[in-house]
């Protein structure tokens, strides 16, 4: 399956913080880049992502904001 | 000013499209990585966004999804 | 890859509106549900995206708003 | 009040999962379908969301990412 | 129908402006704040949006990022 | 740095509610307005927010519903 949303950023996951219900998840995208994705808790325990993971940070433009 | 938003990436403006009421702006962030953010035309002409701009793309870590 | 976002509504577009910058697609989902999805033309462009297609609406779980 | 937000999803609650700040709401729109939409525990306690509620699932259109 | 989204602005439509795909819609919602949304040109269109109209802008809490 | 999200409420907090990972922030940006932002926990102690503090709240204009 392809996806419309463009941006999309390979690393690997550095660190996996379960909450009651939410996740924070690390991912060393290029140095010196660190993505933070807040997911819920049982996406992190389905997709079972842990420390080393190659995954994939995906974003829609939209939520894209320009600093200048 | 600081923000709650932990992703920010630097990048340089590649490309700037005007639509009516939006904006497709490229911004290469790092090898072989580029940002594709839609933003409102009026704020990327208050912003004078331009090729060549040293920018910031800023994502609310609720708007990650993970791919693995 | 398999995604974080578990809301996956599989469906057929119905329609296709190309703007400048921007495109509204709708995709009947299920009797009698139509999705609308606002994606940028480049990525209408680059799924190729025409009536009848078969394709999947995904939606993080943060973006639902609950009306009661 | 009219939303402007199109896609409205009516369904059924079949979960409520309260964290110590957010909620994980699982609703059944229709087979076989089910939305999970994260919201504030508060709002979940303010609505009183239970098990069995009919409720609408509301996501305005540039949140959907299509999958081809 | 209650809404899960506890932000709701109210206030006044100050300017209409209608691109191909999508709006810009300005609501002062107290002085001296201004709202900008940007909606589907299609939901403009059928709310009816015009200039004076008393709306209110709703805005989930996870989209809200803080400056300090 | 200036940002392109143009919604941007000055206020102050007048509450943090921290959870595991995420944190419930209220911010009141002018009477009878109070913003509710859901940020993650390590940002709200990494900005040190609490009750008192001047903030502002910054929203995307495509964030935003329009309820008539």
């Amino acid at each position: 399956m392809e996806l419309s949303a463009r941006n999309q950023l390979k690393g690997k996951i550095t660190n996996v913080d379960l909450g009651a219900v939410m996740a924070n998840i690390k991912i060393e995208v290029s140095e010196p880049n660190t993505i933070t994705a807040v997911i819920t808790k049982e996406s992190a325990e389905r997709l079972g992502l842990t420390e080393g993971d190659d995954v994939t940070a995906i974003i829609k433009s939209t939520e894209v904001i320009i600093g200048k």
